[in-house]
């Protein structure tokens, strides 16, 4: 299936409403924008948003081996336990904001065990290294893909979150946007969940080698760029976005590992671009850059560098009140208010 | 009454619980510093913040006829009216966010009909205009400030939030500001709802002229200062900071005319700031050179410049998720989760 245009006729009816609405025209900024945004995807100036689900897509990386993290690998699996007994930072947000979360094991390096609150889609248990070859074949980074199609599908959210959980998934992640932008990892690669200053230098070390010794794939398309240097969660989530994009649902994007999936999609489906919304900037080194590529300006700008999907869950409120402003305020006419001299 | 210091004991417990939680250290950013502020000014580490109380103040301003801005007077009254319709922008964000939204008529230039959700509680029909003398005496500016000061006291909200109407109100914060902080009016007068490059001129001339009559007035201190070059609404919202401050509830901040009075609060009690936080950083030029006096990080950035209060309610959801990450989350140990190596 295709990703659809946006709806230029219903941001037309957005746009001639927000000018008829009882303020200054203009006056709520980007929330006025993102309203016309929305009703662009969806075709309608109120669109349902309750259903909101946050996609939390877990896997393993061969790379966490290569002392790329401050935190070890076992980590990944005790998260999603965390997750499942709802005691992590995204279930509470979730509660607070109206969300519910989805847990994926995309490729866990562990046997979780089975629980009504998680998907087992397990690809593989965790990757290969990027510093060697290829993180995955191209049909487990499909296979990987079509379960993130899959669980939206099977989810139908009016709104879709998306989210991670990995250790070591911000190395891959820089790989992935050093690959589809052509920026340096001087640029790219962060401090992640907080290694220190021998980390990060073994962590751009691992990207610069990642990207030499994956050079013939990367040239290859996006596809075999993300099968060479990314990971299970973040095909997971480029099957998410191009998902909601065709079902013209809004993705709100995440933090770093969450961009470069979005980076990916758009890579494979450019108007996939337009279904997105971008939570917030993180502190992470490079998620700028990866914004300005996407030409998505963020909503929150709190120094988060957590993932899960929790700088999306914040940004719901804001998504949620741009449409209620657009369709519960009165006009002026409503109102009796007089417009500008 | 004074306003107490911030409960030093509650914070560090507060810093302490942050680092076991199952996440990075500090990766949830500005909102662990929030959950700390909180933790300070309430004295507890789950202070509620279920009752939540929007303080609309409306008033008119003698300098509003001098060409100063993009609306005629008489809209004053008409968006009091649409508030206690329940359809202004600021009724829409308070039912989407869980708020209540108090009018009041601090001196709205108009017979106003009684109605429930109105405190009728005018000094004056409008003030003077700033250009010619003081905008209003200081027994009217301190029934401006206790009228603010008696709705706090009724309400008893968990939590403040300051709004403002007034046509005209842009110019004579501007003209606060400038007078406590020795600001030029070239960096701090703005577009406020959108005048034009000469009405710009005029609202800067106004300022100037206005700082220039009532200099004496200015030197005498926070009080004469506002009583000469502010208004009645910036007077009550003194009032509501102090109020708030004094009972250790967190006063949100909306934007430049809260910031207004936030600066007038804490020029009368440095330690008002204290109970501050500041909901967004407002479009309006010179409201950036307002939080820096007061030392204040916003927490949005949306390009929003309508008062009413709506930046203080977009920003209500993230306090209260400040609060629940810190109180809700599991630790390392309860789940099991491995720290850092």
């Amino acid at each position: 299936m295709a990703i659809a245009e946006l709806d230029r006729s219903a941001m037309e009816r957005a746009t001639a409403r927000q000018a008829r609405l009882t303020k200054p025209a203009g006056s709520l900024g980007r929330l006025e924008d993102l309203s016309i945004r929305l009703a662009g995807m969806t075709g309608q100036l109120d669109p349902p948003l309750r259903r909101a689900v946050v996609f939390t897509l877990a896997a393993d990386h061969g790379v966490s081996a290569e002392g790329v993290s401050a935190y070890p690998r076992e980590v990944t699996a005790q998260m999603v336990l965390n997750f499942l007994g709802g005691g992590a930072a995204i279930n509470v947000l979730a509660r607070e904001v109206g969300a519910r979360v989805v847990v994926a094991d995309m490729g866990v390096d562990a046997d979780l065990p089975a629980h009504e609150g998680l998907r087992a889609v397990k690809v593989r248990r965790g990757t290969e290294s990027i510093t060697r070859g290829p993180a995955m074949s191209e049909a487990e980074a499909t296979q990987a893909i079509d379960a993130g199609r899959q669980m939206v599908r099977e989810e139908d959210p009016d709104v879709a979150l998306t989210g991670d959980m990995g250790i070591g998934n911000t190395t891959v992640s820089a790989a992935v946007i050093c690959a589809l932008t052509g920026l340096e990892p001087a640029v790219v690669v962060g401090r992640g969940t907080g290694v220190d200053d021998d980390g990060l230098r073994r962590k751009q070390g691992a990207v610069a080698k990642a990207l030499e010794v994956n050079e013939d794939a990367i040239r290859r398309g996006p596809l075999a760029a993300l099968a060479a240097v990314g990971g299970l969660e973040i095909a997971g989530l480029v099957g998410v976005i191009l998902q909601a994009a065709e079902m013209r649902r809004p993705v709100i994007i995440d933090g770093y590992i969450s961009g470069a999936a979005a980076l990916t999609a758009t890579a494979m489906d450019p108007r996939a671009r337009d279904y997105m919304i971008a939570s917030h900037r993180s502190q992470e080194l490079g998620h700028k850059a990866v914004l300005d590529r996407l030409e998505l300006l963020p909503l929150l700008d709190l120094d988060l560098r957590l993932g899960e999907g929790t700088g999306a869950a914040l940004a719901l409120p804001l998504v949620r009140a741009s449409v209620r402003l657009l369709n519960d305020m009165a006009t002026f006419g409503e109102a009796g208010v007089s417009e500008r001299a």
